[in-house]
């Protein structure tokens, strides 16, 4: 079960470069004048070294960093990761999440939760998330809803926490808040401080133990001789704001 | 099954601050005289607002923040939630861990993993360990071991991703490699840029596909009259090193 | 010239510890039971090395940390270093600033400066300027106010360039405005988001050029087998606003 | 004095752009199909707003980002900035600098000294730092030497503060020593962990006070509505590291 199997997407390295390819038979990669034939790969195991290249599983990040479609801005990683443990996930959990977007978030929650119900009112943002979970065999316990979760019939008292990523959260705080358990966790994700500001107005009043949170990701080069952080970052995605419902 | 029984942590706000504590009967919470009756918290909502305090069930990072037990410096949980998802786990892999250190990694893995099998030689610490799992309820999935992973008798091409967290963790890149299937994550987490310089130097034989990567954590005051970061942050914790298992 | 007198300060460092001291006769320094007495000091050159400790001329970013008497939240040596460069100002400028809180950005101004001219309301704060200047022999050039800056009788086109920090800067525009020749720089410092959204809001008017910048400064430990960032550091001072003055 | 003439170095905004521009006679900036005819520039006030383009004196940061011709990994002015400073130039010191490289960090540091010394082995080097001084009226107090540091016939005693910008610092230590006065500051830019920790190795026992600090620079958009950092930022330019010179 460690080896490439045909259809399989794999993770290239080749020096610095990293690659997200499907091993189709008769189809290869070029590299700097290096050709690397996916024929030579399917059937060698997980990390194989073949000539100048390393084959491996790509791991999550890089799934979603180099595989995702794109239809929207995505949910980074690093944020996803932190916003997965940070709702106090358990493997029975069911977890809201709305809007969809590109699945990216969606597809890391559903590995800690038990299930994931998702909406997305957008047809081709819902269809893109659906094409991603597909294509890299995510989001088993996922259940996608093509709907405005603001009109959607969702059950009350039903879910163990919630992310909620749209450009106006303050719109659907009641409805959260109603879907969620007691004492349940949520979460926001926002580009902008105006929408934090805006979002921590209204807030208050039906969740407790806020905190707002930015996470950073500092890369370093790895040779050896010459240790020293990538020159370029990503400086800012998104404030993170995480609160649990409170009841008077 | 949302309601607070005796002898569960809570997590209680009263302003700014954050307090976890285990709800015993007849013990009380004083805070610039305002006085928390735990008699009256128990049986109440989680999330249940009572008097100027504010009461939930803690998340994964309060646990680890304020309730372990700490006889070593604990791997944060901003560094533990990207390493559990950056190491691809999934809910029916095998995980590997050395040093348990107070167990703050151990208790993020385990909630991904299917089991973990952790290693401290430290008998202190080991102990350590497990008394946190217990007091919070984690790590039913943990195999604990008192012994130095070094001469520990332990099976090969076994572990589907493996973290390491010593000193000098060179000496232990051939058994790790060994004891992972082919394409395996690892993981190492070290302090100091010396470290991380010797740790390239030697890891590239092995492993493939490596990062180093530093998370930082920005948080913000959340008065939305004066949206501002908080004056401080921790500047450094640790540098992230990850691998994969490469074959010749 | 460069041999310590009584009276002067110094800066004395003991192991990783700092101290600014006054070079008085027969006062000493007591630091885990090494004493090191002034008289033994003072007609030593400076970066004496006597027993364990080091003594030097401070630099202006230790006599702004370790020096100022503080009646306001100082603005920081990191942010006064770029503020001064930033406004363009030679050696001949004519630089206005308001309010003068303890004079730390003052100080800095006054090194690159012609002259500057700082305007602060509060007789307290003004006061203890002008004693932090005296103490250390800076502002020579410096020309300070007691009095509000808006109802300062001030002269019109004559400043190079302008630092505002108060924190309701949007009522004092026109004035500045009026205050600066053609073009001239002019900076703000806002601890807040919700402030800089204000300024944003009016000062594209008047002011053209805009930037908004933070620094950080992120210190590291100074043992060769152990490099790293120190634990903890500064994560917010300011929002630092540029803009320079538009003529429809 | 404060109109534009010809021949002169203009910042142009236009929208969120930024060109540096000499303000040639018949000439002009073309911007998504709006034209800056630079003949209706001269004459105009520093700050002139014409059309949607807005003209400007460049600041400092302005000049060596934009303007600098670079050879050589240029010294960011976000460091230079703190460099000047840290070094404690005072308007009547004699400041040392090796290497020139493209004369960033000597530009600033020109700006608070008496007279700036600069050794630059690399012909190319010396000659194009030269010329960004003259394109842009900078360096009048600067004395350049087209001659390696190591080799130079250089003062003893002499130098009120030393910055030293090359590959391996440490050969130089002793010369920089015997060129400072007692208790002189100096500094060092050092890209690599390795560097900074070989430097360390041996700065000790001519230096103290030693620091090693990391400034960074986070901008942001200046939209009110849309109040957030950009989405990169530099990660890195280089560590720079402070000393003062000891005797024993």
């Amino acid at each position: 079960m460690s080896y490439f199997k045909e259809g399989e997407y794999a993770l290239i390295r080749f020096e610095e470069k990293k690659f997200l390819k499907k091993l189709l038979k008769g189809h290869a990669l070029n590299v700097r004048k290096e050709v690397l034939k996916f024929d030579e790969v399917i059937g060698k195991p997980y990390g194989a070294r073949i000539g100048k290249f390393e084959v491996f599983k790509p791991d999550l990040e890089e799934i979603i960093l180099l595989g995702f479609e794109r239809k929207t801005q995505i949910i980074y990683p690093k944020d996803a990761f932190y916003i997965a443990f940070k709702l106090g996930i358990r493997k029975t959990d069911k977890v809201l999440e709305f809007g969809t977007g590109s699945g990216a978030l969606c597809a890391v929650l559903s590995q800690l939760a038990g299930e994931v119900w998702t909406y997305e009112s957008v047809e081709e943002f819902y269809k893109t998330a659906l094409k991603n979970f597909r294509r890299f065999g995510l989001g088993a316990n996922v259940c996608s809803h093509n709907e405005d979760f603001g009109k959607a019939d969702v059950p009350e008292e039903f879910f163990d926490s919630a992310f909620v990523d749209v450009r106006e959260p303050w719109h659907y705080l009641e409805k959260v808040y109603k879907s969620l358990k007691n004492g349940a966790s949520v979460g926001f994700l926002l580009p902008t401080a105006n929408q934090v500001i805006k979002l921590l107005e209204s807030i208050g009043d039906m969740f407790g133990d806020v905190e707002v949170v930015e996470i950073l990701q500092r890369h370093y080069k790895t040779i050896s001789e010459r240790f020293r952080p990538e020159d370029q970052m990503v400086a800012h995605t998104a404030y993170l704001i995480f609160g649990k419902k409170v009841r008077g």
